[in-house]
């Protein structure tokens, strides 16, 4: 704490203090200060017991795949967004216009790149230590085991969302925000992209892992050879296990990094546009409301307790109340300070938070035993994989609808709030449509104003997981493992909740998003004309354009094939893994007696290698194809007259190619929402119709339907662990994409 | 003949000739004409021989339970078309501004689900006396049987398209269009949605009861009683067979009519904005270019034959390549004659022919064994049930990327057609707009002139797959079976080839149907302004306004809700139908040893009435939705402005609902499109990569990569009879309803 004061302390004295600088500061202190709590969590968590000699040695194992793929990963990744950062350099500098943000726009993309690394790289190191001290701790008391997990998923909570804030708000600092405070958004885009960037690739790379190594370690294990899941003669058991902390933990992380710096920027660039009546506060109002929420997060990490007759999902709830309490209350501040008490935007907030309730509901209804959806799955398994799989299908396709309408009404309710907060002001430089779109942004803060309590429950899954992998490789007494599963199944739900909660912030976050670009092509073409540009704006993706109707019909294709893409990586690093196996069953029949260790490092490697070099493609599709369309588009001249280029202000300006992007980014957007949405509960679903059938429904494990449903369970692991959240990512990443290539498509 | 010049001859007299109208009279005469030859192929295929006793018992099994089936859909369908025609009715009556219009739009909305449905009836008459005769001529020649079941698809084909082109023709002649020829157009847009109504319907019901059937006598008989396809020991065994007509002719009969009788009147609206330049002729072109492509599909039936050595997809393709010749001589000659010798219309139409080309290669890539898509599924089986769904499902949704480019290259160059056609004319009066969307137009047009031919080699599908089921059934000789084993196959790739060709053209269709839908709204604006409308036109639907862009989420929502319903339906009918032949198996032991008959007939009427009841739902949604947006959104006031109703030419009109609606109609229909394509050819290629190792590959037929396969295929049957197609009905219901409706969101 004291730490934080001082470096705002010397921050301060390099600038003289403008209205409203200090809530700067005060966001960046509260950043700081998250950061030196996330040291407090961690060191909670390595300070504890790592249990007996066999548990340390399957968590050693555990620890050196996982910091081995992250490694060969972030130098991978590291190596593309090198590439990149000198393409959008050359990109930017060959057109004169556009030279002089070159330099702003890398440094942006670079710190936004190193930020989600480091993000992903702590949070990592910490939940690969805490999944043992989780194992050891159940060994004592379930209220220990629970808080170590979740604290060790804190530690990926906090820091994720403090070097969001950190980043965007150093850099908004450093540009000069505060002398040009309406300029400055525009020139952090980059750091979004850069976070969407690695977040494409960590989420992407870590999901081909983790169901890979687990569709091939069921497949050959459970399956072929009938031996339980987890069981240490798996020569695939260790890579499942890495699987979970390098996909689920790292992945997810890597999504939220992303959402929360790219709707720290959009919303920064939106508030700009109410400068005149705002002036700075409206700018910072973002940063200001995130930093509460911090506060609210880690407070509700640290109330949380438990103890041996609980369920455990109760306690991590209690802490999910209080957070979103303080949230709404942190919010109610930042409104009456820095929005000049317009309780408009707080409605717009409150908007955000119920969005988030209804999205954790629809998703439980869709993915838990108890209700209609998995129990026709269930049911359908009786006659076969076939009606499994057809009925899987049929309730993915029907999920994104309550989602949809929700997401709607949310929109449509919090722009209205917008357009309501300034009825009575005289504000005539401000459009009604920047006014409502604050509104909705303002919905997406409240949204994400829980994001880092979240993200710590979210980690809690891939921990207790791991914990529940070491007791059951180490041949723990039944009781323990009977703990270390009731945790397990929480953190199953909290995984599915997220993902919900991710798409729901994803979904609510591209409209602020999409303007914000559309406001981008405004700047550049104003920025153009100069004198010529009175009246100007660019407020129309209008879909019966041809160019923008085939635009918008290429973004939905990304989309499909962009997930295809992924889910083959999938299948193909599977068979690598199933085929290794094998091999080591035939060559060591000593295996399967228990007579000898098999090679788990060998598998390790094999699907490390593997989705390292999947995940190229699904990459480089992704970011190719929006610029390709910007780039290219914009020469297709004649499609508004029949000769020639447009003329705007007396200039031939062909605009064409952004309204096509713009068509491509939310037709997109449209399209991720339902088939992430499709994805990730139809795979939920899936998995808890099998774990149905476990609790000895329609004749319970290893009966037919059993079978049947584990072949669903399986098609479901790369929809919701691969395609489905690497679709959050590929939506952001669109968003941020087209800000910062903005330039190149005029 | 000579009748049609009689009826021609006394219509001639009711009106004095206009410039341009004895066109009218050419495409009613070659429609006439074509009803003719119906009835000549109709007696070709009945005068054949019907076979033995046993094939005959066996032919009036399906025969009976096809007409039991199509009666009473018939029925259900008749109710609710009269229903939905009183709502239609009183929906126009309670505006006085609309209610000149409801008595027109009511009898164009009947006229075109009666003409749907005599359509229907016809086509599906003879194609289930085609089967046996077939069968039967298939003991002589394949010559034979090939010529039986090409006429008899004809039949379908040749009647379907006539009757579209007769009842918009007629509706245009008796609703005065000779005399007012640029506001007739927008009267018989009734037509297109009754076509519409009817077709959903049709391709619902038959598509659950054909998959239902199919999926249920699959996974009793082959997978669980070990008995072959087509066993006539499987109860279920007939209703499959029932299920292949009611579905696939019927249902793809219902499914072109619509595209053809939509795609007229569409066409005809974006004539009447060229009539400045081009006159009545303009407006009549689709049709002349409709009733030329009649004449080439039948000149292409005619000359169809084989020998018992050639390939027979080789004499269908030679039909197809001579059709293709002929309609773009056709397309010639009406370019010459009503479009003043203008060739860059010419290029549009020859845009379209190529289009329906590369749709037809696209589709074989992705569905035939020889390639990598269907080889990577066939190799994934080897791996179990799982893999084998996964790598479908990567296909699935890779299928939909190159389709897209096609359509999307197809409707930029058709455009710039378009606008190159009037480059050097003076036509002030015409929009840009409209000259490029013409173009658009005519490559439709050009995609549908071979759709006779087309939908005859599809009917060709389902009368040889009956006619095998028949000599299969009727234990005739193996060298017979291995004949119309043969002509099975070819049925199965045109059958696969169609829903490429119909979803394409769909898709090409679509924008051609936006800009109708966009032409009307401006029309009811202008009616209502009168004087104060100059300059006023509405050509935008501006993704960037949030009611817009969630009616576009809802667009899509709607069509991953309506195939959710769609799958769902047939699970659940498959469950009546497994169920019931369990319990004639156990009650009845006698059946499986053969010395007893099955009750066949309760099969049929089981799945008769499920798929009757659940083809209710997802029809309603389909009909309900786009209807319930446009009313609703229509009262969102206060999203362009802050308050109040936006003013247009002095008097206060909201186009937010008509806006959100075509928001919904082109989402919805990209979503459509995608979704359609990912379960067409997903569905064709799970087939096929069975079908590749049946024939010895990776262990043949009883291996466990053969017990796989069957699992991919069984869950493609849904997607790629009953979803997919029921897609692209959906896609043009969503064009027609907005188009009728229209005057109810304004």
């Amino acid at each position: 704490m004291h730490m934080a004061f001082c470096v705002a302390a010397i921050l301060w004295q390099l600038e003289p203090l403008k209205e409203g600088a200090e809530w700067l500061w005060l966001a960046l202190g509260i950043s700081v200060l998250a950061l030196l709590t996330v040291f407090y969590f961690a060191q909670y968590v390595l300070r504890a017991d790592t249990g007996t000699e066999q548990m340390r040695t399957i968590s050693d194992a555990i620890r050196e795949g996982a910091e081995a793929f992250l490694r060969r990963q972030y130098k991978t990744i590291a190596t593309l967004s090198v590439v990149l950062a000198v393409l959008i350099f050359i990109g930017y500098k060959v057109s004169p216009r556009n030279a002089p943000l070159a330099t702003k726009t890398v440094i942006a993309f670079l710190i936004g790149a190193a930020c989600s690394g480091f993000a992903g790289f702590t949070g990592m190191y910490v939940s690969i230590r805490a999944n043992i001290r989780t194992a050891s701790a159940a060994r004592t008391s379930i209220n220990n085991a629970l808080r170590i997990a979740l604290r060790g998923g804190a530690v990926t909570g906090l820091v994720v969302v403090a070097m969001s804030l950190l980043g965007v708000g150093l850099l908004f600092y450093f540009f000069g925000g505060l002398g040009t405070p309406r300029e400055v958004p525009y020139q952090v885009v980059g750091f979004g992209f850069g976070a969407s960037f690695v977040a494409l690739f960590a989420q992407l790379g870590g999901g081909i892992y983790t169901k890979a190594a687990d569709v091939g370690a069921d497949l050959v294990g459970k399956v072929e050879a009938g031996i339980p899941e987890d069981d240490p003669r798996n020569p695939a058991v260790i890579a499942d296990l890495v699987g979970d902390n390098v996909g689920d933990c790292a992945g997810r992380g890597a999504d939220l990094f992303e959402s929360t710096a790219a709707e720290n920027v959009g919303a920064m660039i939106l508030g700009a546009a109410l400068y005149p009546h705002f002036g700075l506060k409206g700018i910072l109002f973002p940063l200001v409301a995130r930093a509460f929420g911090l506060i609210a997060s880690t407070i509700g990490v640290l109330i949380v307790r438990t103890d041996e007759k609980e369920d455990p999902m109760q306690a991590l709830n209690r802490g999910y109340y209080v957070t979103t309490v303080l949230a709404i209350a942190g919010f109610a501040v930042a409104v009456h300070y820095l929005l000049k008490d317009n309780w408009w935007f707080f409605g717009s907030g409150v908007v955000g938070i119920l969005t988030a309730f209804l999205f954790v509901y629809i998703t439980q209804y869709y993915t838990e035993y108890r209700y209609r959806p998995v129990a026709s799955i269930a049911k359908a398994s009786l006659t076969g994989p076939a009606t499994n799989i057809i009925a899987g299908l049929s309730v993915g396709l029907e999920t994104p609808a309550l989602p949809v309408i929700v997401i709607g009404a949310a929109l449509m309710l919090s722009y209205w709030f917008g357009l309501k907060a300034f009825a009575g002001a005289d504000v005539v430089e401000i459009s009604d449509y920047a006014k409502g779109i604050y509104g909705t942004a303002i919905a997406t803060m409240g949204m994400l104003s829980t994001a880092a309590y979240i993200l710590a429950m979210d980690t809690f899954g891939p921990i207790t997981d791991n914990a529940g992998g070491i007791i059951e490789m180490s041949n723990q007494p039944e009781e323990i493992r009977v703990k270390t599963d009731r945790l397990d199944a929480v953190g199953n739900t909290t995984k599915a909740l997220t993902k919900g909660y991710a798409i729901g912030s994803a979904a609510l976050a591209a409209f602020l998003l999409f303007s914000a670009y559309l406001d981008e092509v405004k700047e550049i073409v104003v920025g153009r004309l100069g004198a010529g540009a009175s009246g100007f704006s660019f407020d129309s993706v209008n879909l019966a354009n041809v160019p923008v109707f085939v635009g918008a019909m290429l973004g939905a294709m990304l989309v499909y094939l962009f997930s295809s893409l992924a889910i083959r990586a999938v299948g193909r690093a599977a068979q690598y893994i199933i085929e290794e196996v094998r091999r080591q069953f035939r060559e060591n029949p000593g295996i399967m007696q228990g007579t000898a260790k098999p090679n788990y490092g060998s598998c390790v490697d094999i699907v490390t290698t593997a989705a390292l070099k999947q995940m190229v493609l699904p990459g480089i599709l992704a970011v190719g194809l929006p610029i390709a369309v910007g780039v290219i588009f914009r020469y297709f001249t004649g499609f508004h007259v029949a000769g020639g280029v447009p003329m705007i202000g007396g200039q031939p300006i062909n605009l064409i190619g952004a309204e096509s992007v713009a068509a491509l980014l939310m037709v997109g957007t449209i399209a991720g929402i339902l088939l992430a949405t499709l994805m990730n509960n139809g795979g939920g679903a899936w998995d808890n119709a099998k774990k149905f059938i476990e609790t000895g429904q329609y004749g319970g494990k290893r009966s037919d339907a059993h079978k049947a449903a584990v072949v669903g369970d399986t098609v479901g692991d790369p929809f919701k662990d691969t395609a489905g959240p690497s679709l959050h990512v590929l939506i952001k990443l669109l968003s941020t994409i087209t800000l910062v290539m903005a330039p190149l498509f005029v």
